[in-house]
């Protein structure tokens, strides 16, 4: 009877108190309340809108229903970063070992790839050996010790949202901001942050491509993350294009491992140092942007934030070899150049195409229970807005075999777009959002 | 897949095709879509809307997943008349018999009680015997040699609409004009018909109380008939208060012998002739309403309509002595009057608290598996605009003990206002509505 008459209030545009969220919540977690009276409220909620307590409300009911990290004793400040999602972002493998190296707690629970978009978790385990799934136990001890764990999300933590996110998934009620915010809010402030920066992708290739939908799903997670006592910080960064080179799980570790060594490409060295700050920053772990940046140089230039991914690689089963050695990653078969099929300015490199790309050549998935090649994909060094000529290299292709290399070239065939002229991409970071409100970005 | 692009569509405001109805419709009655994939496309069409060409893709979708009649070659026209619901309504009792003796075959599938509003199958099986559950073979039969069979819907009409009846139901998403049309229509066309007359009920009492929505609801329904070549004519009538004096299964059944005898109450007689002389003249067995109303009452006062309703009982096993004489009909235990506690005029007497009391006394139900007691319920004399003085008898109350007189007397205590001023109550027909546009009735 609850769910009817809340499916029935939201459906004629009411609203849903927070007792009331907080009852349906425990009610659709252990089962009381079946899928299909949940489907047609998603739906009325999709199409009517959560206002701010509501959106509060719904996050804290899937918060609640599960285990979360109890990290406010181990005498640091806890910050994470989140990304809503790209292609070659790879930013979370340099960005934890760095933070940790500088004695900020990075509790990092992320997830596997799903569509085009890659998935931390998918990337840390072409390492050989590593292991995403410690308890949270393993967990704090390696945090305790090491300043940072970066595991997967445990069963137990919001399996409501977990229930939820399928049914969503199912019903096409997935793309409604409210929903999203409170599902990613309610995971990220599992792991008892004192502060989170949200990394905003804009662009074809984001999950949500439009400026102001950004900006709005990235205010509307701001406040719940201050309604909970986390302080988060917002930049929206460019998906119109892949990030960095590489694009593939292993790829993307080497990748991460020369961002490391400071030897990473210009675009994602500067979105790391943006983010690293503002991680540094927002918990007051360091005064201001421009010591945070200087501290993060000294970090890689000394070789401590290396390091630090070695220990954690070592501590979580994986071979830290590959810190020094990236040859021990699972190498392709097969390798190939794609070159300029002609000359003119490079127009688009379309991120979706190079992620489904991947997905052909076996490196991603479709379904969450896909088995993925770690070893295929791209390294693309052509850039929208370069002069190119015809037979010029833009990219390599690594694959399985020689149908991969087809595929491959077919997508990047897709991708890659040539013209006589070529609109300037996205600013790299274009915002940055706080409590306060949105404001363009400035580099200081 | 299918089923998620068309949630997908139908949320942002979409059509969905015909074929892709069909499609849904059969996946959905085989088990192929899953409830909570329906759930979401019922609230998305619930907020959407569907236009006539998707009202009436899904109503063919529910009327093919079932069997249906064959009566097209028993070479007499088949109408029958559909009431939206309300408290008192026995006029399918009178029609059925009386347009039977008229030779126009009345191929009669009713619904059980549920809510405030009472149910003919209900009203039938306080018939000692009488057996509602006919196979569609039997019922032929049976309208073959009598011109009319009076059953339930059975298990194999529509299938697919008691699926999604019942999932409406449990997703607050039943008060959808176009659903409730394709769910009445899906069932009705099911009979084969050549003419349908909808009464639709307006005011406090009825499904859908408000004028602008009744006549929507009609015009959906109308077009729904004419695009399966069924005449529909539509007549709004008054559910401001309940139709005749009885109230209560075994009540009503007196009341409709009554009735067949021309000794009926003035508002049942008069809503009888109105009904009963659009269905006569929708399928062209008499040329106009004047007509068919002078055969009607030659029907009647002849006895052939009394006698005709005897033969359908005896048919149906049931005892056919209860048209000479009603005692054969289930006894409440105790009755009681029920008198005005003031003087003043009749303002209101609310069918709503009048059902919920028949309910409370056992004569209804609140859920379909619910057992009901024929013989309780109310005759209530007293008529909105009456004058009537302090200690006056408004109604009988018939109970199985004096618990349910004593509900009785509360239910009518709530239902009959008596006040110094009495607003004139709805005309008893207000509107006529065809496929050419609704106009107000006039009587001919």
């Amino acid at each position: 009877m609850l769910a009817h008459r809340l499916i029935e209030r939201k459906r004629d545009g009411g609203r849903i108190e927070p007792g009331e969220w907080r009852a349906l919540s425990l009610a659709y977690a252990t089962g009381h309340v079946p899928d299909y009276q949940m489907a047609a409220l998603l739906m009325a909620c999709f199409l009517r809108g959560l206002d701010r307590a509501e959106t509060k409300a719904l996050m804290e009911g899937m918060l609640a229903s599960g285990d979360r990290f109890q990290l406010s004793d181990i005498g640091k400040q806890r910050v994470d970063k989140h990304s809503t999602g790209g292609v070659g972002d790879k930013v979370s493998l340099v960005l934890a070992p760095l933070i940790a190296s500088l004695d900020v707690a990075v509790p990092m629970m992320s997830g596997r790839s799903l569509g085009h978009t890659g998935g931390t978790l998918d990337k840390l385990e072409s390492i050989p050996g590593f292991r995403t799934n410690l308890s949270l136990a393993e967990a704090r001890a390696q945090i305790e010790s090491l300043g940072c764990a970066m595991i997967g999300q445990t069963p137990e933590i919001a399996p409501a949202d977990k229930k939820l996110y399928a049914l969503r998934d199912a019903t096409a009620t997935v793309e409604s901001i409210p929903l999203i915010a409170a599902s990613i809010m309610s995971k990220k402030l599992a792991e008892d942050l004192s502060g989170l920066v949200l990394d905003m992708k804009r662009g074809s290739g984001a999950f949500i491509p439009e400026l102001d939908k950004v900006l709005e799903l990235a205010d509307v997670m701001i406040k719940l993350g201050d309604d909970h006592g986390c302080r988060c910080v917002a930049l929206v960064t460019a998906m119109d294009r892949p990030l960095g080179r590489a694009c593939g799980n292993a790829l993307e570790v080497e990748e991460a491992i020369l961002a490391l060594r400071g030897e990473g490409p210009p675009d994602l060295m500067e979105i790391t140092y943006a983010l690293g700050a503002e991680m540094l920053t927002v918990v007051d772990a360091l005064p201001d942007i421009d010591t945070a940046r200087r501290e993060m140089e000294k970090a890689i230039g000394t070789g401590r934030a290396a390091e630090r991914f070695q220990r954690i690689i070592e501590s979580q089963g994986g071979n830290p070899g590959v810190v020094d050695d990236p040859g021990v990653l699972p190498q392709a078969a097969e390798c190939e150049l794609f070159q300029a099929p002609r000359r003119g300015f490079i127009a688009r490199v379309e991120p979706k195409a190079i992620g489904r790309g991947i997905i052909e050549m076996g490196g991603g998935r479709t379904r969450v229970e896909d088995v993925t090649d770690p070893s295929v994909g791209f390294v693309i060094t052509a850039r929208p807005g370069d002069w190119v000529e015809a037979g010029e290299p833009l990219a390599t292709i690594f694959a399985r075999n020689r149908a991969g290399i087809a595929s491959g070239r077919h997508a990047l065939g897709m991708a890659v777009l040539i013209a006589d002229e070529a609109e300037p991409p996205l600013p790299l970071i274009s915002h940055r959002a706080t409590i306060a409100g949105a404001e363009l970005y400035r580099k200081e």
